[in-house]
């Protein structure tokens, strides 16, 4: 009998380390050759399975894979697409496994948040039902940190990192001008649904009058007077106001500020940009001059500015992923657990995918200050070792050199699918 | 006779090595404590001197001072402020002339741009006009690249990389997410009168596909139906079109995209966020998913990411103006001079501050491609040297560490003064 085959797949929006966990299955799966065939990686995701585009991960070089753990983004492709149930959609699992027969895999890895989890889940239980088991195993991976069980997740500790150095920076640059120019500087963060990010930010106020002043979070509603009011305080003491502002920032009934009202050129309303919308308020309140950035993509692709600890950790949930599936777990995702010493330590855990699946972690309210503008000591230990070390990507010309894959696909074995 | 002491400021729009030429001024000044008293720093600029808010930078350590090489933003303050004409306002210069005198300061050393070169200027002709001889040595700075003579500018080289960097990541990002979900990008970058940051960021375009696929220069007037032909067809060739687009791209007419009419919550005219505005449109005519980032100061400020070619130059600049002034050169400034050979090479020039003052380089034509959209090869030469090499500082906590001054003033001689 032929060996057994792996199909790996990258899920939802990317990160900038989640091809470190590629590369961690990859190498650690070609040091198994006796047990593991071949990896093949979807191309763009699940939906690379469902269309039978296997990318046949042996051609390509040691070296371009070992490259995958400096290269920012899913270098195979990733996207947003959720099975539905299988009562919903018998076919698209019946393709899966179609598909998977078809080319001897018998392991699925899926790099994703909870939505995938849970479609790594569904698939574990339906291929047993199915008459053809499959093991499956999740590889953590999100930048908004929510997943349930593991103590943090893959791909947050460098967005983090590059929130803290960013308004670091940026502060010094309004401290600088304000005098007689820029008082106001506020810079939008990712975190539709919690503060974990703009949390992060709060790293870069190590002493009194650092940036960030102010930050505003999700879970806490947005009341505009006590804000104005905390903006002149911050100008009156420092002569400046940094302020973080995730996307997901609330007004009390729960609509988001950015869809404030704001209409664009065309007459529509004016989605994202919840920092002009504070910087055009702040403004009107107080008459300081402003500048405002919103980060956007640069923030989760930011690979030169990688945290150590996450591209540590990334490599290692990808690594133990496959450990996991030679030792005959099932149905289960490694996760990170902190160590209880004083110094910050961690090693991998282990979580049953039914436990992760669907389920969102909060950022704790005692992680927030009573007042609601600043990140407690509690956050400050829990955040600080995400963003620990510097692991930069190699460079040639001035420009980070990172991996091109070949991108050969499998030769197809089935018909064309129609979705 | 006591020695005589040198005023230093910094003016303007920071940078992310601006401070790196403070500390070539204040490390080389050392170096000539037989010739040179006390270094000066203005406190928030020339406003410094006016106000007599003199920093007394040997208050500070070696070790400050030393990390000033990589420490963004304005360490001693900056302002824009711009000394009229002596016939409209005597009254300042004659406040400045006082100041100088009271301090035995003798030589002005002045980091700035065009505007700041031209004051420099007039300090030295008024001084020996007003019977209180003043060197006067201009120190060059700005992110925009647009000084003469010297073939390019101290802080530019690390804003052109920070852009290249990111847009090659974001770009990467982009093309994960295609197939299924954003096809298209926009980061909008600065440079309201010149394309040099926006074209530098053509250097991330290294291979056919490579983002950015297209760049919006303030020198080509805009072309609505050509733009949506060149996103399209890069939608339909490489999946996703990644766009860099300069906070100073114009219609035909020389009015900014950005002021085109669309307005905020509250009503006014937004300013700002062409990056919006132009992903609005291509929404509009394509129907195509969109992300933009304004990364507004994370650029200029963004010294993690500092080209270590432009650090050195800065430090070099700062450097070569105090060992100008101890030569008894007079009213000039020192530039970058390209060496003709094939390897990038340079060295320290000098130029007139009559020939750099209020003259502005534009970015030549045969920089940009005849489409308008992308770089030459001569451009691509241009910058290349200019982004070289990574000057990265230190971190503590996963944070960089920049210098934090005591910034310690001199005691007041005079009476305050009223502007």
């Amino acid at each position: 009998m032929t060996k057994a085959n792996m199909f790996y797949a990258q899920s939802g929006g990317v990160t900038s380390v989640i091809n470190a966990s590629a590369c961690g299955v990859i190498e650690t799966a070609r040091q198994n050759k006796d047990k593991i065939g071949k990896v093949y990686a979807g191309l763009n995701g699940i939906v690379g399975a469902l269309n039978e585009n296997l990318i046949d991960t042996s051609k390509e070089s040691a070296a371009t894979i070992a490259a995958l753990r400096s290269t920012p983004a899913g270098a195979f492709g990733s996207c947003r697409y959720k099975l539905k149930s299988y009562q919903e959609n018998q076919r698209e699992y019946e393709r899966l496994m179609d598909v998977f027969k078809a080319h001897n895999i018998r392991y699925f890895l899926y790099n994703g948040g909870g939505d995938s989890q849970d479609t790594a889940n569904k698939v574990s239980q339906l291929s047993l039902k199915m008459g053809f088991p499959i093991t499956c195993i999740g590889v953590p991976k999100t930048v908004d940190n929510d997943l349930p069980v593991t103590d943090n997740c893959p791909g947050f500790g460098s967005v983090a990192k590059y929130v803290a150095v960013s308004i670091r920076e940026a502060g010094l640059d309004v401290a600088s001008m304000c005098e007689s120019s820029t008082k106001i500087f506020v810079m939008e963060v990712m975190g539709r649904h919690a503060g974990w990010i703009a949390g992060a930010a709060g790293l870069a106020n190590e002493q009194e009058g650092d940036a960030p002043h102010i930050i505003l979070f999700p879970e806490i509603a947005f009341n505009r007077e006590k804000f104005i009011r905390k903006v002149k305080s911050s100008v009156r003491k420092f002569g400046y106001c940094a302020i973080v502002v995730s996307e997901g920032a609330q007004n009390a009934d729960g609509s988001f500020l950015a869809d404030a009202g704001g209409t664009d050129a065309f007459g529509h309303v004016q989605l994202g940009g919840v920092a002009p919308y504070i910087a055009e308020m702040i403004k009107q309140e107080t008459g300081y001059k402003y500048h405002w950035a919103v980060a956007d993509y640069l923030q989760r692709a930011a690979r030169h500015i990688a945290s150590a600890t996450d591209v540590e950790q990334a490599y290692a949930v990808g690594k133990a992923a496959v450990e996991f599936a030679l030792a005959g777990k099932n149905a289960v995702m490694p996760t990170i657990v902190r160590g209880k010493g004083k110094k910050y330590s961690w090693r991998i855990g282990e979580a049953r995918l039914a436990d992760v699946a669907n389920v969102e972690k909060k950022m704790p309210r005692k992680f927030i200050t009573r007042d609601g503008f600043q990140i407690t000591d509690e956050a400050r230990k829990y955040f600080a070792p995400l963003i620990a070390g510097e692991d930069y990507p190699p460079y040639r010309n001035g420009i980070p050199q990172y991996a091109r894959l070949k991108k050969v696909l499998a030769p197809k074995k089935l018909k064309k699918w129609k979705a």
